[in-house]
């Protein structure tokens, strides 16, 4: 898999793509697109008109205009956009304010001419998506900027598609999640899951069991009012807000603040660490359920969305099995196994919620036969806790329930994009049109073990793109090259929505170095990548909430890119030895050995001098390298470089060197 | 002046600074400091104690953990500070809450020792401002962190040390205001000066007076909820908020709002350029108190500190004249001029503002004979509005006020720090011990025509921290190049506390080039600086509200730093051309040809166009430099060169290159 994925990413980084309407950088690529050959020139007196002041089209059309005045640097004069007016050249018009229910439309056209650019949409969020679309199409020449003329029809493949963010095992403060959903706008995301409690922490005041806030939060969580900014502001942007209160495990938090209904008699304390742990709430204490209406009640109103998310993951049932009073109710109400009781536990939940108007929604766990047909299964669980490919989510819908994927989108894993990309939501399931219409989307999910808000944008984006493209567009888009070109143009586009997800790296390294001079350690991160698939926080002991996350892994991302260009030029070396090829991959290899040389002027500290090694080893290979292709492989033994390669195999700092199989190819070792 | 501020430069750069206790990087400097040399390690078992959990001292503490978390990457245990807690190596006490006010003893002892570090102070914000220089202790060696061993005794000389931030001409969110303020409290800043209102925007929320938001401030305005919070915020950092509403004149958008309370009949809008306008309260109307009384009584409750701002300044009285009634009223009440119409304004202003528990205080155009004694006067005027040095505040204070400094201070001028640092509040003043302790200290102002959120703290940091140190050490601590020396250091320091003054320099460029490769651009902005006092916006109609400022010279800063280096070179070369100089002055020449060069593999858009022939210009001067140095002049005529360093001292999209005066000496051209 890894070879084939290899091959595919090269020839965006080393021929660029052919020439076609694949200049455009558009993210998600729309549905029809047609692109003639003319310009539509952006100068100071572009005037923007929209059919109504309504909705939330005139914040997005003030939006458009700041970020085309900031990316373009044109001086327009027009400030606001006004209502029906004639004289204005993009005129956005929509039919209806959206309902911003799963069954909005999201459609919209847009036709850029020569002299006049128009959207068209049912509703006003599909008209801001027409503006997006708009904004991507921004291009230049050494004398103007201007739109190309298009004419687009677009309209989402999935009503579904969503960004979680987990703001409990790190707190992220508005402005972090606010950033966050322009992001997810400018990519035509609508479903921002907010992962409001888990064992680390509960982040919602709650005014009628303030307990919560007061110990189980350590003074971090959104205010009331907050939660209703977060929620306005994301409805100002076309995204809907699916709260989740994770019940009944993940319940450290709450249990630190109202012990007396848990499983066990113990202290609980807000968890430090991370991982799977064992306080739950007693499903058989009816004062459970008279807490859960409580909160439900309080918290339900903050939110306009009818889902719920109610977690339901994770629970093994431990002080389940050592509670005898528990043991006692599940053969007293025919429970057989935990599953059972938690189902119980979910169905009297479930009418809490109905109570309140919201419709359950939980992870894959909630899945039994008796869970009712409303309730919303979000599919997590893939090949590594055991489930087949595809897991939950085909099996959801043909047992007749909506359900949400979200295997194959774990963006804390720190796995390459192009996994993302290629994680097909249906596959090959032969589904029925209602079957297939219960398949509503997918989220994209930041768990936050290892992110705090100075790192959280580096690891959600670029790549989130990728995966709204994956749930917008067809599933005929699937050219990774074409993506992954697109991709890392969009990327510097998005900073002027305030992301850090580039900045912010330089800041970590300079916290590193103590100075500003980080061009060596910069080379470094980007030929590193933390280590991946949790393997960073083994058995989650290694990082607590309040560790340090400034370090060298926290500057390092999926996807290094100094790493990915140096082998798609071995692998094209490699296929093609030319002179050509060959003077690109020495270019790299001196780059390599003036970066240490650099590296070795800065003022060494700790943090350094654990990088100081492995910098080292690549100053080695890098020399050797260059020896090697200029044929004068004299210097090392093989036994000497094998060990070499070995030592630059192993993580360092929670990073590794992602060049190393490349280096084995290279050298003829393998 | 110039040259001398030149060469008290340059040893910095070049020479690096003696060893002495030097080596510390404390901003403001100390008032007492001896330095052991023993070293306090900090490993994981680092823990704090507090004397008493109440005041602002436990959330200091732990910002001291957390930050020092992730300055060193130790994983110090302890997630937060523990209220008496013998087993702690770091001790904080403190005997009394502050009260925040102007009387509040901010001193503070620290001593730190091998094995404990004790600070003391009489208030909890004494106490945190202990907190503070011992973070910028934080010293390393290649094996661990550690405080190097000190004694200090510390106490300010000024007892108010301002920032003012104008959020009436671009919008401050509030997490700008509030990463500000964490950087005022890390260089023992105390009053945060908040410019509410002028004629761009009006920026608190009225509920007595809806229509100020409404019509005054296109919907960018603080809510009462976030004025608490951001005091409250600002308290906790032991900063006091002074609010300022300008009036009478910089009214334009109170008269959007209210037009009836204006001078003259006519249409009032918010003003969209910058400048000095004639929009004005009328000080012969009833209703223009009625006006003031509602939204004073509105909007001192949510302020603490007993002062409040009325500007007052800058009303050059056209509309006054213009008005019949206003004259009539004039003669009738025996007023002869409109500074006396003012001042009569300015009375009944107080007399409104002591109904609500609060003591004016305006700009130093209030400064007449009638205003009462208890009026803060704020010196702003200098020089260059007519007034001889010194200007108003040693006047204010002889004559019996309380007065504050900004004349000197005002950042956004885009001026050297060197001669904020080196204006001297009191001068060469006799003042009695009463007129002296009526100084109250200084404010530095950032005034926001030509600053976005993206762009505000790199035109505020560093070099307001010079300032604190100008406002807080005694007046002996004066040595240009220390203060450098640490400002550049303290710099990279600062950003632990989310300041972008660093980062989004680069985010501006990345706009720029549409792309991540800027370091050829980012050498020509560290060799160019914005235009300085106002000339990027000659007469204030170059740029309005919504201009454009993500521009090249958004993305340069005062002190441009590869030209002060520069420029040190080729002093020291003039007065001792060794070749040791010779070949670092090449050394630069050639990193400006190698720009050139990969600025030239841009993809060029209409932004990198405006940059080509400056920098241009700086590879042909580069390469004509490398001639000269080698002995051969041969390329060039003198009058080309002449031709070509004009050229190169022309400004250039509102910058200007900061190496030509030192290249005309090295050319021999003066």
């Amino acid at each position: 898999m890894k070879k084939i994925l290899l091959i595919v990413f090269c020839l965006v980084f080393l021929t660029g793509y052919s020439q076609k309407r694949s200049d455009l950088k558009l993210m998600p690529w729309p549905k029809h697109i047609q692109v003639t050959h003319q310009k539509f020139i952006i100068d100071k007196n572009f005037k923007v008109s929209v059919n109504s002041d309504r909705g939330i089209i005139l914040k997005s059309t003030t939006n458009f205009i700041r970020r085309i005045t900031n990316k373009s640097g044109v001086f327009i004069e027009q400030g606001f956009a006004e209502v029906n007016n004639n004289d204005a050249q993009l005129h956005v018009n929509f039919d209806k304010i959206s309902n911003l229910e799963l069954s909005n439309d999201e459609s919209y056209s847009l036709e850029v001419k020569e002299d006049q650019i128009i959207i068209h949409a049912i509703t006003d969020v599909g008209a801001s998506y027409g503006l997006e679309t708009l904004i991507q199409l921004l291009s230049f020449n050494n004398e103007y900027f201007y739109f190309p003329t298009v004419e687009i029809k677009d309209s989402p493949r999935f009503k579904w598609r969503g960004l979680l963010i987990d703001t409990a095992r790190h707190f992220q403060p508005v402005e972090v999640l606010k950033r966050n959903l322009r992001a997810m706008a400018a990519v035509k995301m609508n479903v921002f899951h907010w992962h409001l409690t888990d064992d680390q922490g509960f982040r919602i005041e709650s005014k009628k069991l303030p307990k919560l806030n007061e110990l189980g939060s350590d003074g971090l969580y959104y205010t009331q009012e907050q939660i209703k900014e977060v929620v306005q502001y994301a409805s100002d942007l076309g995204i809907r807000v699916l709260p989740e209160i994770d019940v009944p495990g993940h319940a450290s938090s709450i249990l630190a603040a109202y012990p007396e209904i848990g499983s066990k008699k113990q202290d609980y304390r807000i968890e430090r660490f991370s991982g799977v742990f064992d306080p739950t709430l007693d499903p058989t204490n009816e004062q459970t359920y008279v807490f859960l209406d409580t909160l439900i009640s309080e918290v339900a109103p903050l939110f306009k969305d009818v889902y719920f998310h109610i977690g339901g993951d994770e629970n093994e049932g431990k002080h389940w099995d050592e509670n005898q009073k528990i043991q006692t109710f599940k053969k007293l109400n025919h429970l057989k196994t935990n599953h059972d009781l938690q189902t119980y536990f979910n169905i009297r939940l479930e009418k809490i919620l109905e109570k309140y108007g919201k419709k359950l929604m939980g992870w894959d766990e909630i899945l039994t036969p008796q869970i009712p047909k409303s309730a919303l299964i979000h599919s997590w669980r893939g090949v590594n806790e055991g489930l087949p490919k595809g897991g939950a989510l085909i099996k959801a819908a043909k047992a007749g329930y909506q359900t949400v994927l979200s295997t194959g989108f774990y963006i804390d894993r720190m796995e390459s994009v192009v996994k993302h990309y290629q994680t097909k939501p249906i596959g090959k399931a032969v589904l029925t049109p209602e079957e297939r219409a219960r398949i509503l989307g997918g989220e994209a999910t930041m768990w936050a073990e290892l992110v705090t808000p100075a790192t959280i944008d580096s690891r959600i984006w670029p790549r989130t793109a990728a995966i709204a493209e994956r749930l917008w567009s067809s599933k005929e888009v699937n050219d990774v090259d074409f993506m992954l070109k697109r991709l890392s143009e969009i990327s510097v586009g998005l900073e002027d929505l305030g992301l850090t997800h580039i900045k912010n790296r330089d800041v970590i390294l300079r916290n590193i170095a103590k100075s500003e001079s980080i061009t060596s350690i910069k080379l470094l991160a980007d030929l590193s990548e933390p280590l991946k698939i949790y393997a960073r926080n083994k058995d989650g002991i290694e990082y607590k909430t309040f560790s340090p996350f400034m370090l060298f892994a926290d500057a390092c991302v999926a996807d290094a890119s100094k790493a990915v260009y140096f082998n798609c030029l071995v692998q094209d070396y490699l296929k093609n030895p030319t002179e050509g090829y060959k003077n690109k991959i020495i270019k790299e290899f001196k780059s390599w050995q003036l970066g240490f040389a650099n590296f070795s002027n800065l003022e060494v500290n700790p943090n350094l001098m654990s990088l100081k090694k492995q910098y080292q080893n690549v100053f080695k290979v890098a020399t050797y390298g260059i020896s090697f292709l200029n044929d004068k492989k004299k210097n090392f033994s093989k036994k000497e470089l094998r060990r070499l390669l070995k030592d630059l195999k192993e993580p360092c700092v929670d990073t590794e060197l992602m060049i190393v199989d490349s280096l084995y190819k290279l050298f003829n070792l393998e």
